[in-house]
């Protein structure tokens, strides 16, 4: 995905270095990298910031500076304010799996997006509030709401990724299940241990009955069968079993 | 919701004090109470995990703390292992959002679901990844996917109220009656079945070399933890095993 079609992430006078830095990691983690500052309390650039950000460095060298919020989204098409309190404003809220999806739906159709974070003292003003097309507001514990800057941001772009997976779609996550390289074996193999195994329970007396025995092995079937083990694995069955098998060295079988 | 009904936050030799803290923070943000450390580097209680609690001090408080992994997880029925490195086990692998609606699911049917997160610098080891029922992995940005510790709870936390808004809602669920008979075993149970595989494996040389037997071990701890058997199941894995150590009665052995 190009940079030109993210969201930019606005921090609004924010204070501490630190947490501009935290908020760059937070945004590269999840493939964001627009960020804006407004009138930033300690200067740019930050040293604070820089050391914070280690790798995401790009992201601050990149961000871009203004004096006034109205400068900051100026070119923006559709605006989210991030704020925990509730507001007399009739903005519709969003939780930020909503907002994501909305942000991805406007980008795509043309608009600039700005999700604005305020400082971290006071969070965004009213007047910052109004310009807002939605509340972004995160579904926190009403008994402990707060969040720090970098964690909403993170919480954000995390939801971002999900609604938009082209963002960081060179993503390498092993797909569910079989991961040793490492998918299941084919059925037949399986069934093949299962009978053997089946084999060597039977003669040594382990079904009591006839009558139990499909119900027990239906049940090691089910076992096995979620294991869904790999070849690999398999080999590591046989021999396990193989192993029970022997009489044991050490025993009193010899 | 009930703290018995919630999942457990296992911190894993956490290092830094202040970490603890935040974490306590990011859980109770989305309503999870339950914390249990084991052998945390500095000791416990933590001065710097208090002060950096704050107001979520009541987590740290009712913090369970254990010597092993082995201990902290003995009650647990369904494990996951927060890990971000691809591993050469089979184990599934869930997104945080998968992670959460599955630990949910879980626990109404009356699992103890226990959430592993590893040491600041190292992550979790092969050992603990092995005991999991699934790998929690964040989708993250390859380029740049690494989380600290409380920004990885902060993440789980999150999908964790969504999938079960009642936990925030603050509102009593019913209880779950305690599985049907066929939630998986508790840990323990699990681990003492492995333990006499393990030492029947032994005493016939399965083990070829003690270098490799730690990989066998994992590899035997991943299955049978994937399959999650049941109290039934664990019965009957324990009667085909004491079957298998039998002498065969129909064959050369007698």
């Amino acid at each position: 995905m190009s940079g030109n079609l993210q969201p930019v992430v606005v921090l609004v006078e924010p204070q501490l270095g630190e947490n501009i830095g935290m908020c760059a990691r937070a945004m590269l983690n999840f493939g964001l990298r627009r960020l804006r500052l407004v009138s930033p309390r300690d200067g740019w650039p930050n040293a604070a910031a820089t050391a914070t950000a280690a790798d995401a460095d790009a992201v601050l060298e990149s961000a871009e500076v203004f004096a006034t919020l109205d400068d900051a989204v100026a070119d923006c098409g559709r605006i989210f304010a991030t704020t925990a309190r509730t507001r007399s404003l009739a903005t519709p809220v969003a939780g930020a799996d909503e907002a994501a999806r909305l942000a991805v739906d406007w980008t795509a159709g043309g608009s600039l997006v700005a999700i604005l974070f305020g400082p971290e003292a006071s969070g965004l003003d009213n007047a910052a509030v109004a310009k807002a097309d939605r509340i972004l507001a995160f579904a926190t514990n009403p008994g402990f709401p707060s969040l720090n800057l970098a964690q909403s941001v993170l919480l954000f772009a995390s939801e971002w990724a999900k609604a938009c997976p082209e963002a960081i779609a060179d993503r390498a996550l092993a797909p569910s299940g079989g991961g040793d390289g490492g998918a299941p074996v084919a059925r037949r193999e399986l069934d093949s241990f299962l009978g053997r195994l089946e084999n060597a329970l039977d003669e040594r007396g382990f079904f009591l009955t006839p009558e139990l025995k499909p119900t027990t092995r239906n049940t090691l079937h089910s076992l096995f069968s979620r294991a869904a083990p790999s070849d690999r694995e398999l080999a590591l069955l046989h021999g396990a079993l193989t192993a029970l098998l022997r009489k044991d060295r050490r025993g009193t079988g010899d």
